[in-house]
């Protein structure tokens, strides 16, 4: 790899890290916290230094190969996330360094899932920094860095690709820069759209930002230790379903529906079927729950079986209910979705719908070849043509998913947890939905893991939000060569 | 289709059941069971009946193709299963028709789970007959009709592909004949050397017949309530052990050494896998044993974790104790090598280890190729190149294996079971293993399940046992017409 390219854009993405803390700062002084102001004062400048000292020290102009862009993706959301961590255990909010590591990867990869025992113990200013972690890991901090910087040169489409989820990247438009300014420009839409909502709903400004942060990343952070369930209010839980559900929609068929083009949105196969799975899985819920206590046929118990399916598809991880509670087949439901995941292109986790589309049409290929041997038929996404390598690519990645989902429940499985326990952990954390089941439900908390199990289900938040292949080749001793 | 070739096939198979069909009349007029004998009898009388009008009906000279293959194969288990089906009803020992087809399906895809909560009051006969539904389906029936029938054609290369497990078929000998010929003289040669081996051991002969019948087939049907559990002897355990890790073993590989070719022993990466895997997972479970409860550390619980794990890697099912009961990571652990399996080309059922070193060199190829973009790297297996296609099969099949396991598991989630029971029943059937974890594990019974799980379950096993396809296909209309 080129070292200094890839050193860099490490030191470039440190800066923007830095210029964001100041937003936590600022909350801290507008709330007092002063205690905790000088912490991320403190954090600020170090992490400031350390990105003006990489890119003074990176200077040079070699070009960026495909592999670079990886490599610079995987190193920079591990340091990032290292930095990252700091606030939490210099303002004293997580005193141990893994906890506050777990916590800053389950916040950038838009997790959710967390450590912490007493969320609304900790300061303002903290939780702020928490929900920021995801608002920035939504659609990719490299993404931002595409969008704001002014020249990134041409291999700034192999980072794209790297950061981006999804088997197909759709360029909006020919430059790279723009496609970037675009997502960044949908992302903004969605914020504001979503604070103003929350805010006439009745929310006070503070929490409306926060969870907006937290809703539009898909990220799951609540500042309440009930988390949605904190607000009773109807109209609010449906406004965070609504945006949950819209940020689970890749953002080239939302800048679609910006530009009123609606019949490439009713085009999308993909959305279909998420929205068919979405709402298949609310209704089936819906139907279990009112099957085991015949009372529960209500507005709320619909709501709850809708909020908690969109959470979990979308790979928020809110909750309006402790649906660890819930019958054997409503958790087993959540389970699968937190499999299946929302969109690419969107800021969901998971295997993402498209893929298991493409799988399907292509298990129905593979039973039609034998019928028909030599009827040569591709496989058509959205009336286009996918790619055989686009095909290998996506059973490839379910493959590995599994592999790596297992690989996490094992290692979980040595702590004293529950076998639903252990495979929730996992599967929630490298689909970066948030809660599991069990004791690490929603009202739950990971605290009770070991620390190696944390650094494993920080390792496998990582590999779902970079969609595996960037980290794995971090392990090859060849990358680092020159 | 061709119907004519097919049915007529089909009709081969019935006489073939009707022949099998007299050794469990034997067994009950030897024990005395005389009204089991009649029902034995009558079932005899019709199997031959109905597969005798078949032959005479479909008379004709069509050729076979390989959708032809893939239909018989399918049907013929199908139909095989609901004519085996009948002895159970019509001598008492199982009332309820769908839970006789159940276990007469769990006994043909060498599953072994059960729906009888008291084995042990079940006629002799009918043990016999459940024991030996599960030798006959050990290596395929039809790979059997071959090695009897004198002529079946051209055609039969595609019965012997559609029913041999594996994604890579080798052709020991250049005629498909006398490939089967010397699979089931291997399979024999098996039989044979355990039943003389747990005789002298000190089994009776029934119990040493019965026992080996489902060892070699790695079905895991025991005529114990308590199955291998009831036998203390720590001779009998490790014989079974052994030859259940022998018939995991790829028969060619098998072949090769008896023909004293060590060298093509020694090459095959999948025996090396699969001994890997099953020696890492049994050291995993033993120390997962000890650290739990440290008076554990003695040879009984190396020999109770060695076998389970060989039971289970195998896909047998039998229990000397039970592990439903073991701590999360044993357990998780045994569901995990309910989806690896054994070996190909064996009668072990489950993904196959060499389906899972090809997916993971094929990972690790993909990687590689983001390092090296014009590397050209064939993936090897034993030293030979793998085709594309034998790869992109591997991948797709696991995705489909994990897509029924998800509709099964949610099926039986509806019934009153835990999370890891519906996981564990639906997992464990469709890797053709047996029992299953929680109410579901080797001491309990699949009884408590609702009749449509059953079904489903039944599915599942024969989704396993033919590799997914063949059954996918009776679903196509197209697949119908002449």
């Amino acid at each position: 790899m080129h070292h200094k390219t890839v050193f860099r854009t490490l030191g470039h993405i440190l800066r923007i890290e830095a210029a964001f803390l100041l937003l936590p700062l600022a909350v801290c002084l507008g709330y007092g916290e002063l205690e905790e102001a000088k912490g991320f004062a403190l954090v600020l400048a170090v992490t400031a230094a350390a990105g003006q000292g990489l890119i003074l020290l990176c200077r040079g102009s070699e070009r960026m190969q495909a592999r670079d862009g990886f490599a610079a993706v995987a190193l920079c959301w591990i340091v990032m996330s290292a930095f990252g961590a700091l606030p939490y255990v210099v303002t004293g909010g997580i005193p141990s360094y893994v906890d506050a590591f777990f916590e800053t990867v389950s916040g950038f990869t838009t997790t959710g899932a967390t450590i912490l025992t007493d969320v609304e113990a900790q300061a303002k200013g903290v939780l702020f920094w928490r929900a920021l972690t995801q608002w920035m890991g939504g659609t990719g901090v490299l993404v931002l860095s595409l969008a704001i910087l002014p020249k990134s040169g041409e291999g700034s489409v192999y980072l794209m690709r790297a950061e981006s989820p999804g088997p197909i990247k759709t360029k909006l438009l020919p430059k790279i820069q723009d496609t970037a300014k675009i997502l960044y420009k949908i992302y903004l839409l969605l914020t504001v759209g979503e604070i103003l909502c929350l805010m006439l709903a009745g929310m006070d400004w503070y929490d409306a930002v926060t969870h907006t942060f937290t809703t539009v990343s898909t990220g799951g952070f609540s500042v309440k230790a009930l988390s949605v369930a904190a607000y009773p209010s109807l109209a609010i839980r449906w406004i965070i379903i609504i945006f949950m559900f819209l940020s689970g929609v890749n953002f080239s068929v939302l800048f679609f529906a910006l530009q009123r083009n609606f019949r490439a949105v009713f085009r999308s196969e993909e959305l279909r079927w998420y929205t068919i799975l979405s709402a298949a899985a609310s209704g089936l819920i819906f139907v279990n729950l009112v099957a085991v206590g015949g009372e529960l046929l209500n507005f709320d118990n619909f709501t709850h079986a809708v909020f908690q399916v969109v959470t979990v598809a979308t790979t928020t991880g809110y909750a309006t209910t402790d649906f660890a509670l819930w019958p054997t087949m409503s958790q087993l439901i959540l389970f699968l979705l937190m499999i299946t995941g929302a969109c690419a292109g969107s800021t969901a986790g998971g295997v993402k719908s498209i893929r298991l589309v493409i799988l399907t049409k292509n298990l129905r290929r593979e039973v039609r070849r034998i019928l028909h041997p030599r009827l040569v038929q591709p496989i058509k996404i959205d009336g286009e043509r996918v790619e055989e390598s686009t095909i290998a690519g996506a059973t490839l990645f379910f493959y590995a998913y599994i592999l790596f989902f297992a690989v996490g429940a094992l290692v979980v499985s040595w702590d004293n947890v529950s076998f639903v326990e252990a495979c929730s952990a996992s599967m929630t954390c490298i689909g970066n939905v948030g809660p599991g089941l069990g004791q690490l439900g929603p009202m739950g908390s990971f605290a009770i893991l070991s620390s190696l199990s944390k650094v494993v289900l920080s390792a496998n938040m990582l590999l779902g939000r970079l969609e595996i292949l960037p980290l794995l080749l971090l392990l090859f001793p060849s990358m680092w060569k020159k």
